[in-house]
């Protein structure tokens, strides 16, 4: 080429998550059953689109408007239906001008963070999610930057650790919350969201809160909305039926901006993502359509609260399992579909190691092991061993020494045998 | 905010061909009945779905399969389908692996543009297509980059023009061809593109070839893919459904990389593009899925020749019924579905007008041609007194005076009636 | 133009401390005789230079290899002097090569921050001096970052501020010390130099000291050079003649890179700094063919230790004199010829004035004090009814207020009248 | 290091020029005599400063005053001695405040581009002087841009070339002349200036002209200054004392600001370059105390005459002797004190040697030659055999194949030597 083509953040796009998926393949090829408990997909799962939903799409797909263009910022009919759901909470209240549809939240991510000048920074959860870490880190042509998340403390943001960023470095212009959390599946108590709204006050930042699993609690808690904490600071929620419906094969993502004329900057940056939309002219018009249609059908959410429950009902299942092991920091979930396990320190080591049966996968296992963190070793030994898939925590710009595994396995008896296998891989690998 | 949000090229986001939208409302409001003769949507233009396509879509939409993830290249079959149809061509040959599936074209030039280090720059087409032009822009902080289409010379591109463009500006690392090219319906001669092909060779050069309505010609034309012509020179080919099946809400577009292997450099580039769509999962899964059963139906081929028909005559009865006007330099159209047509030097003047009834609507009219330039204020004049909604050329990046129409009416005597009007508005705008 | 010319850095170039220059010079041409206690430069303030010097200089500019050029890096003896001068403190040991002459320590300051990465950050002090906050911020487009002086505690540095700082802002990449400080007259102690020097090994940083004011301190202390208690840590002390001979028109510092050898990176930066200077050719050859006559002449040391022990005793008397007023925050100075004096909270408002006798100058004064912070309040109002001319302490990057003066005159008589009056004026002024 | 530390444009820096030294010095110490015919110092070449030069800078050596800083922007009264000498010239007039000094031209370079916005280019002539070349393509972070200097044409700019460049790359907001130009001993018509002032007013952009070498010409030349063709125009004119006294060890040259109120862009530059240099304090006061003293004495005009008459005789002994050997493109010189001497294309290859007596320096140069350029080869090889030490075009951002000498060997019998030698040594190469 005539010159360097690349601009300097593109390398930290990673999705370090991505990596177990072709070491998994690989083992399958040499017969071993994978057990996939690595991907948020409800519909690799085995999750069931319910027929209702099903025949709200098949008509939509009879009609010629949904194969066209929609409005650029979002069909205005469900626009309406998402303001008048919002204002309902009775918090910061919007107009259907508030509200941009994009190409799914991932869209919504890379755009936002593009138009953020580089040397401003937004800060987020560690373990954090690659899709906003790596969005963020590749604008600011940096690494990412993270607050902690205590698993002492049920995973509740280390509020001391935030506020000092924040108070330290003045590039900081926003905070990010995933809420309820991937990967941790803990929900953000009201109290404390309350101070990360005052936080963000005190310094003039706007928030950035992903309610992609908003409605996805169970045993007895409830994700608050970021519109319902924030009062009259800026802030822009991240939100989509993805996970919820579940649809994510849709690409159907919106955000809502609360509060945009309370500062004439922040009020700006809405503007430009309205622009930067405009010129790709607009978003998926087929889910646009359904969203009101499907979510505000009576039975939508008796629909829900069933999944609910039976996330829940894993959730306790992998409690009773896991927490049997006194070397594990274990948390109970409240939300999402993940659960994020950690070694205690001290004590994984380079010696441990599970028995496995083919010589050619065990060969394999080896290799892979070889200079790798302590948690991306027991992954691999796992995996050799059992089948059963899971990420590593160091995939998530954490340096814990853990694993993500996913509550989403709809056959019982296989989640069962899954995490019984699991605990009894852990015991036997700590104790070799 | 603590600290300024936006990156320098934000305000370089542009897409003034809404702006007519939105006047156009206005007077709608003020019970003018408005024809849309400015937006490229052929569903909007009334254009019908045949009936064995939205079959396959319904039978998909049954499919949980289709609500789920996909791979985060794009469904794999597909790709092969694509691939295969590509190679057929016996130009430039690829694997799956040279195919990255975005939401819509719009989506991969935002990420393409977005990782280009900003100091590199693409030259463009002028008229240019906000899409591109702006994301050029907003990626370089600068005004886009632009070859002249000629209109005394069938809106080919000036060769001189961007021979010296490349050869004196060494920031400049590739050439975008839109081919067919929105908005001249020009299509470029095959000796041209290898004249184009020639020059990123010489200086090192990667090409982009927007070839979204590459199956839309007519009148004898047929469009060449870069992947024919490009020898071992790098390039990338963008593609999608949008147009031509047409099915612009699906956000359903990719692009093909050739000769990746031929340069580091661009090879690494391909690669970064990858890696930024996985970080937002994987684009929309169901028209992905359709892909295949549409394309490869043997159905498909006439469907395809009987709608360019169609648009050919459309073409036809406009150029017969505008060439008659002296004042304009008109080109007859041989592909993608719009016309650009100029007003010959000193043509406009400021004192021109059209007679419009309504006196509120006049009062409008006037209002807006204040300070505007030529042709933006024929347009309002045209808006106003006819309720023909086209297109100002100024909106396009070009010095020129005129406009662009559609040729998607499907209702053949509305389009007599609109292009007749459009005729006698002109000769009386003139001769005012 | 063209284009905009200027990178958004530029706006950051801010030498406020020159604005009370502007003031006192349209008073003085009022009729007010001015006392200048805002500049630091001994020669305007009736430094002699002994004629042994002179001799020195005087016999060097009847030969023409002072009018040539010198070596790029500087003339080689001297530089071969100086490195003997550093190794012989037992501290990190250097060769002529670790050595680079500049045209003043301005040009080194603006070369090094100029070849940092913009989105690099160096840390120095606050109240901060404009040549290094101005030229830091122009080379990171965002205002300086500092950590606080505490008047307190005898200016010392506040660790806990500066720790949580470098922590918490990972783009800190150096620390930067004025040692001995301007404006405070504050000397580091060897303890905070060393936990400054763990804290850069902790995370990496290298150091910047200042040391200008080196071998310029009295009432018993004494500076400790930078290579005497940096270890193995990479750095950089930056020395000059002009505050020291004093020579300060002869533009000529130099800088000393330690442990060049210890950081790949930080080698880079030191041999780009060699090549930044290669291209301008040179530094200014007859100073740097003075410095190994004079710093190296047996009278050199009795020389300084004479006019240590003036500015200790100027010191002293300022001392005596300002701290009986118990609304002040006063530090005595141990080095360098400034001291910086601190209303207490709350003692300061809006309503102060002293009298001013002659009306036109009273009328001015009214005027500019609308609207500034109240040391500008204070520091106009003693221009006007005094003629002291100092400089308040908001501009230098403080949240503080207050003023700084000088220790630099030569006539003790005038000494004490002046600082008894700015006494006088300050008592007069708080109970006004 | 936390961070990488250095600038993209770091890289850039780079002064080939001084490679040829380094090879000469350890040529040196294999008991080679080195002829230095590759700088620019007069001083080293054995000019001799008159004795009433040096008497006045021994007088001012007396005054403390010159031991002080002087004003930011330069001393006041030299300042208006220097806007009334350019006034003088009946062309854009100036004031003292239009003039800034900085420590040689080589500080003003460095700062100028320093402040321009990255993506804005300067473009200069090549063959390139490194100062120019290396500094703007360290603030563009690319290559340095050209126009070619034309060696079939007296070394006069191609236009064509010229005016290209302007016109088709948008980011060059400048235009720099070297005027007498360094490395070609070319004076630009005043034709080709007036063309080059109406390109700049074409395209809006500012001049930049180094004039450096403004009152060096001979053989009948005369150099125009840039504010007597400029009219309307932008411009800065860099001048110093360097090369025409010749003092290059004061490090003291200016900038002149022409038309600073025609573009309000281009006085924000002007302002910001003021700031730059306040927040260094000033530039060397010695050598501006003395201009006035020296340029405005009765001698000085005879004795600059005087040392232009004997550069205009080497010129035209050195036109002699190699203007007989077909295989050169050889020009005349009219002003500053270098030739650059072509090869006609063809005429060089690999195969090409000089005899060199001693075998350990026939060894060295054998080593040197691998995989240089063709008149790299050649310098080697005549600086083994005859230790005269030229420098290699290619040095200069050229294509061209050739070398520069210098003209300012003050022993006549030593030039002729030197100069005979070099035929000879050019004949036996070209004959091997």
């Amino acid at each position: 080429m005539r010159q360097k083509l690349l601009s300097a953040g593109s390398k930290e796009l990673s999705y370090e998550i991505r990596e177990i998926v072709k070491k998994a393949k690989i083992l399958q090829n040499e017969g071993v059953e994978i057990f996939w408990e690595n991907i948020g997909d409800p519909i690799q799962k085995n999750a069931k689109i319910p027929d209702w939903i099903k025949a709200i799409v098949t008509e939509l797909t009879q009609n010629e408007k949904t194969y066209g263009y929609c409005d650029s910022k979002g069909e205005l009919a469900t626009r309406e239906f998402l303001a008048n759901r919002n204002n309902a909470l009775n918090g910061a209240q919007i107009t259907p001008d508030d509200i941009l549809f994009f190409n799914g939240l991932g869209d919504a991510i890379a755009t936002l963070y593009h138009y953020l000048t580089p040397t401003t920074r937004v800060i987020g959860p560690s373990p954090a999610y690659s899709t906003h870490s790596s969005a963020e880190a590749a604008h600011a042509n940096h690494h990412p930057l993270t607050y902690r998340l205590d698993p002492e403390n049920h995973w509740y943001p280390d509020m001391v650790d935030l506020r000092n960023q924040v108070k330290y470095n003045p590039n900081i212009v926003a905070i990010l919350l995933i809420n309820p959390d991937n990967p941790t599946g803990m929900v953000y108590p009201k109290k404390i969201l309350e101070e990360i709204v005052e936080l963000a006050k005190e310094y003039d930042l706007f928030l950035i809160s992903d309610e992609i699993y908003n409605k996805i609690t169970y045993n007895g808690a409830r994700a608050y909305a970021l519109s319902e904490v924030i009062g009259d600071v800026p802030g822009i929620a991240m939100k989509g039926i993805s996970k919820e419906l579940p649809w994510p094969g849709s690409r159907c993502g919106w955000i809502e901006c609360y509060n945009r004329e309370a500062d004439p900057e922040f009020n700006r940056l809405c503007r430009v993502l309205d622009d930067a939309k405009m010129i790709e002219v607009c978003s998926t018009t087929l889910p646009q359509m359904a969203i009101p249609k499907i979510l505000g059908d009576p039975r939508y959410e008796q629909y829900r609260a069933d999944l609910n429950e039976k996330i829940g009902w894993r959730s306790r299942f992998i409690s009773q399992t896991l927490q049997q092991i006194p070397e594990l920091t274990f948390n109970p979930t409240y939300g999402a579909f993940y659960n994020t396990i950690v070694f205690k320190e001290g004590t994984l080591n380079f010696e441990q190691t599970l028995p496995i049966e083919n010589p050619e996968v065990e060969t394999k296992v080896r290799e892979w092991v070889d200079g790798v963190s302590l948690d991306f070793r027991f992954v691999y030994y796992l995996l050799g061993a059992t089948g059963i898939c899971v990420v590593p925590i160091s995939s998530f710009c954490s340096d814990l020494r853990g694993f993500r595994v996913t509550l989403l396995e709809e056959d019982e008896e296989l989640l069962k045998q899954t995490f019984t296998t699991l605990r009894d891989a852990i015991r036997t690998y700590l104790d070799s």
